[in-house]
């Protein structure tokens, strides 16, 4: 998620896609209460993340044109920028009421929010119909329109099974290690996670300079999943072995039983006895089990087995990059920016 | 939802679509753990209904060409009305979450089953996303492909805002009679229920054959939702003054606190004295307390005043049933036949 745009000038544009929704749900005479409603949960699920999804539309736009972007060019990038952020938000609220969570950007949870309650599951819903709304009217003349629509429905779809792998791999109530696997665990965040967060922004890019041909579309996939990958890996690290200051939270992987990268990797390695270890006290809200976890974490040397791991997939990356063929309105600078942003990140 | 195809011929064209579904899902290597989970919820939740907006569609193409459909007309048709089925199941899902319901077709609600829970919230969002898999599988070639993405967009997004409007209106916890009035209902009724319900599958019809003209679809709507108003006022009068032999089931309306037509007329006619007995009457788990709405229903006359709406109500719908303009391939007989399903039923 390469930056060159910043939050302000991304963040700016959002008040004219509001107008545009809210505009339209009024051209239904939706009633003042439900205006006003629609409106909150808008202002508080789109805005107030970091938006890395979103502003690497109009970066990679910037990328692969060579060029800053005119006013209207950056706009309609932004505006596909903001496409992937309610995407994100839809996910993000329906979510947290997956599972039980209590803050998001270090506010309640809408469904917490006082008066929401189960109703955030229709505001999740709104969220989405949003991308559409909004895909129409600025795009409706668009070459790509088309591919635009079944690109947002097949990311949508691939983040669901990924979510729904993942919900059933990692129940909240039941720990059961013999559930997880490496390949489950690559399955989940390349569907949950890296089509959405990564391919999506590139994808969206390419269709609306209209240089999306399916080699460039293959070429972007085969870097982006891995590197959506690499990063989620990084995250399930720094959950255990960033510092609190840098990623500011306390890490709960382990004791929210979390398919987590670190538990998949000792999996592999322990011996019967720290395999035992592992599953009485993984995934248990208990601070001293928690610890348990962390040292035989440390016994395995798992920090060490990151560090290999990241060397050997940045390299492989870096590879991909350098052999792309650039002849059709790819750049090798759109994954530069991304890799630039996430290798040996610490928070 | 006029209807000459049968439920056993309309269901025999699912396990077609549920392949191709499966298959979809296949294709990203799903784990068999989820790809199990996903084969049962389209079994529990598209499967078991009436079907009646489903086969509303096959039944409108037949009405519309004049004659009975071939094989690849039927299937086609048949698909189209799935997917109004598909959008219903997305809905029923999550609105039985939002309702805290209990059952639903005569089983416990999703939700409610063993092991299932929140996940029900994303197995709704793939009822959604199986739509569009099916469009683009059956429909990616057809010349109104786009029109039926932006028509399946609209459609959900109105029902969206009926929900979020029915849920700000007539909460569960408080009773609050200020919130009803007959515009709100008016407004609910037609986005949450009559857009999806009755326009959808005549507007599916139409563009399947490629007739839906702007002229066509608009006297379509203007027919259609008043159509669907009526059958929900209608459903509302059957949850009180229906027998329960005929309805299959006891109404609740009264004591779950509904946004009813029932009290919306209601409120417009009291008395103080009368108006006070609503406020401390309605909306209360309780049977003694519903048995004065009941008696009050009855002094308000709120069974002739249904009887009279409805000869009021069918007369104008008969009327713009007359006034159709049949000479660009709209045919009076979908209206008719949708109006002869609906009127004076007792179930
Ligand atoms: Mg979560
Ligand atoms: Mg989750
Ligand atoms: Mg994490
Ligand atoms: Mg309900
Ligand atoms: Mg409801
Ligand atoms: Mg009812």
């Amino acid at each position: 998620m390469a930056q060159k745009t910043t939050i302000k000038e991304f963040e700016a544009v959002f008040p004219k896609l509001e107008a545009v929704l809210l505009e339209h749900a009024n051209s239904y005479k939706l009633p003042k209460q439900a205006l006003d409603w629609y409106k909150q949960s808008l202002q508080v699920n789109a805005i107030g993340g970091k938006c890395n999804r979103g502003m690497s539309v109009p970066d990679s736009v910037s990328m692969l044109l060579g060029r800053a972007l005119t006013e209207d060019e950056y706009f309609k990038a932004s505006t596909l920028g903001w496409m992937t952020e309610l995407l994100q938000a839809f996910f993000l609220v329906s979510d947290d009421i997956m599972d039980s969570s209590i803050t998001r950007r270090g506010k309640p949870c809408w469904y917490r929010t006082e008066g929401v309650g189960m109703i955030a599951i229709n505001d999740a819903f709104m969220l989405e119909a949003a991308i559409y709304t909004l895909l129409k009217k600025f795009f409706r003349d668009h070459p790509r329109y088309v591919d635009l629509l079944e690109l947002f429905h097949e990311v949508t779809y691939q983040t669901e099974i990924g979510q729904l792998c993942d919900l059933l791999t990692a129940p909240e109530e039941t720990v059961d290690l013999d559930n997880f696997s490496m390949e489950k665990y690559r399955f989940i965040v390349v569907y949950k996670t890296a089509y959405y967060s990564f391919y999506l922004p590139v994808a969206l890019s390419l269709y609306m300079l209209d240089v999306a041909t399916p080699e460039n579309l293959k070429q972007a996939e085969d870097i982006l999943i891995p590197l959506g990958e690499y990063f989620q890996v990084q995250d399930d690290y720094l959950d255990n072995f960033g510092l609190p200051e840098h990623i500011g939270k306390i890490g709960t992987d382990i004791m929210d039983n979390k398919c987590s990268w670190l538990v998949n990797q000792a999996l592999a390695i322990v011996t019967p006895e720290q395999r035992r270890v592992l599953e009485e006290n993984y995934g248990r809200k208990d601070k001293a089990k928690e610890a348990v976890i962390k040292k035989l974490y440390d016994d395995l040397k798992l920090e060490q087995r990151y560090k290999d791991y990241e060397e050997k997939v940045v390299g492989d990356i870096r590879a991909m990059i350098s052999n792309i063929d650039e002849s059709h309105g790819l750049k090798k600078g759109v994954f530069e920016a991304f890799l630039a942003k996430i290798y040996k990140r610490s928070k």
